[in-house]
């Protein structure tokens, strides 16, 4: 097959800051896919596009090649309407958990094709593999009747959507070039708009323990993102959520299933409940169905309902006692005063190093590994009393998640910065 | 072996616009040349640089780096001053071939590592493997020993020299990433320097038919590499050169070879005469030997003398007929007027497309192809008059070297632009 581009005449065209044009991108992902362009002119063309950036038909074009290099799934069949809720990524964010059954409860099924964890910020598929006898992986044909019988899903995505996203994504994470908002974008874009979902709500995570640092760059993130799904013409909207500090009181895997399920029985913490409350307004909004409200669907059971058949239907025991630690070590206070800063991140490396996340992809990780909270910012502290409680099966993992810890929290006379759970909306 | 760091981290240092310490340099090019660091990491890594710079301190320890992944040379025990010349390549450029012996019979040794050519520019050991039975690999010690008999030596550079460059290059060939000045000045720099040569004239061509095709981007690139032969103990200067139209009347291997003979029998092309006595001065200049006029060494026939000594001393005739062509094409006139511009590029691509240059590493070259020019410049056309006579063995290559030339020259009224030889001195 004569190609109709040279690699390095592409890489030479975002190097010197101009457009690349459609039948470019069209090209470079596809030949990019089929082996033709190599590993090392698709990094140095990642690192061009991370510095000199990409306009919005450009990111949009780059999106549908990715697409165009897979299967796309079709979700018209169902009785219901559909919605997706896809987060950056923080520390404690089980929210899908809950979510998922909620959203299904109120009469819109949710299709939620999940990853694992990589570092400091864990995986919805590691959480519910805690889970006695729950599996990830399901054919497309359960996945779809699952949807139809029970409302809901939280599997793992297959290998068939955007596998161009999956080869330039490893490619991204050993050279320096995942930093780049559009393809961030792209490769998130392209797996949900492949997915088929009609509606889709992005939980865009900012904070020391989220991928974006600063209000701008998630802001930019949202931005790129709801153009991208409008421009698919899924209906799109995000919102900028807080990740200054963890979401909830646990972090982990068995002990976020637990927390998901005390908020799914009406209780939990105010962050977790406000937070899955609010992205269930806004899947509901976002697929046409405005006129039930999620609060009353979880103060009547219902959502758990839907939880304990979406768990069974996959294999899972919804009333098995989640695995406990073999180890447990409890960090107290060693002064009085108020808890004015807890941060996500140094949290979320404690507990990936406790064993609940994994450093490269494959490795196992512990269902009972985690740290749970026993005070979250603003709170009032009593020298000697338990912070938090760090739980592993392997008793050496504490120095290191101990090390993860210091200077990652104060105690002190100040007022506490805390801040509201939901930041802004993106439309 | 642990290694120091990680390379998405050196990766991350240059791409968020930060100096890369001395020890990140001297880890992350050590670590490439032991495949520590892959292809992948090493092209984004120069695209960064590409794109964000590197100030002089980085670029003079880059260029370290890169000489102490291989040998060094050192020519102290011999009993003459050494000078060495690099062209930055460009057509028509055969003025090593008489510089060589010229220097030397002014009384100083010209240790002259060349290369193959790739592309539009020729390569010298090319044009020299035209001359029956001279062959351009020599050991270090024939080299040592022609050095100091016959003061001239130009030969194939070894595989030791600045081995971390080699791979570096071939790299940046596939990536895109050639076009960065701290990597063309510190690949140049780094073999220049671990060949041990006293003293070094840069040529450093711009226009059409050069690798910099402003004055601004040659001279930063000359001032960068006499800043890293400065620093490195090399007394350095650069002689910025035009490289709009050819050198001389002749791009290709015998025909430059005959032309550079002519040279050193007092005749030739006032261009390259010029430019030959120049470089030579500069030479003799830089290795701190004024008394002697390089032009009365040319017109005494002395350089002759060595020249013939320096091609017999590598198994080559000097007084062989050179091969002819199966082949030739005469390009006529088809207006009467002036030769307001004939453009190097246009030249230099014909040439290879004749057969005298390749298109990868490895492939043959044709002895006999090349041009002829009948004109240069400046020069009164008569409509039918010729301009150009193409040589090759392989007459179906006329077709696409003709087309390379199309819009390659202009006749008119106008007063033609003729550039002087020698632009500008950077020391």
């Amino acid at each position: 097959m004569t190609e109709p581009f040279d690699a390095v005449e592409v890489i030479a065209t975002k190097r010197d800051k101009a457009e690349l044009s459609d039948a470019q991108i069209d090209w470079v992902v596809d030949a990019y896919t089929r082996g033709v362009v190599a590993n090392e002119q698709m990094s140095s063309l990642a690192m061009a596009i991370l510095l000199n950036g990409m306009n919005r038909r450009e990111i949009s074009r780059w999106t549908n090649a990715m697409i165009a290099s897979g299967e796309r799934m079709d979700f018209s069949s169902l009785s219901w309407k559909t919605a997706d809720k896809h987060s950056t990524g923080g520390v404690g964010d089980k929210i899908t958990l809950p979510l998922a059954p909620l959203v299904a409860a109120c009469g819109v099924a949710v299709p939620q094709l999940s990853g694992r964890g990589l570092g400091h910020t864990g995986g919805t598929l590691d959480k519910l593999e805690s889970i006695p006898g729950w599996r990830a992986e399901l054919s497309n044909d359960e996945m779809m009747s699952q949807l139809e019988d029970v409302g809901a899903v939280i599997c793992a995505a297959g290998a068939g959507l955007a596998p161009a996203d999956k080869k330039l994504y490893a490619l991204r994470d050993v050279t320096g070039t995942v930093e780049a908002i559009p393809l961030i974008a792209s490769s998130i874009m392209s797996k949900k708009i492949a997915e088929g979902t009609g509606a889709l709500v992005l939980d865009v995570k900012v904070g020391t323990g989220a991928f974006m640092k600063s209000l701008d760059q998630a802001r930019e993130l949202a931005e790129t993102m709801v153009a991208l799904g409008t421009d698919a013409g899924v209906k799109t909207v995000a919102l900028l959520t807080d990740m200054s500090t963890p979401l909830g009181l646990t972090a982990g895997n068995a002990v976020e299933v637990a927390e998901s399920v005390e908020v799914l029985a009406g209780g939990g913490p105010a962050d977790v409940v406000e937070l899955t409350i609010a992205l269930a307004r806004e899947m509901l909004a976002a697929a046409g169905k405005d006129d039930v409200d999620p609060a009353e669907k979880l103060a009547s059971g219902e959502a758990m309902d839907v939880w304990k058949r979406m768990i069974s239907a996959q294999g899972g025991d919804p009333d098995a006692s989640l695995p406990t630690p073999k180890e447990t070590h409890t960090v107290n206070a060693d002064t009085s005063g108020t808890l004015t800063r807890l941060d996500a991140l140094a949290v979320g490396v404690a507990a990936w190093r406790l064993g609940a996340g994994r450093s490269r992809p494959g490795e196992q990780v512990q269902a009972a590994a985690g740290i749970v909270l026993h005070a979250k910012p603003g709170d009032t502290i009593t020298a000697g009393q338990p912070l938090l409680t760090l739980h592993t099966d392997t008793a050496e993992r504490f120095e290191r998640a101990i090390a993860a810890l210091e200077g990652g929290y104060d105690i002190g006379t100040g007022s506490a910065e805390v801040p509201s759970v939901v930041i802004d909306r993106v439309e």
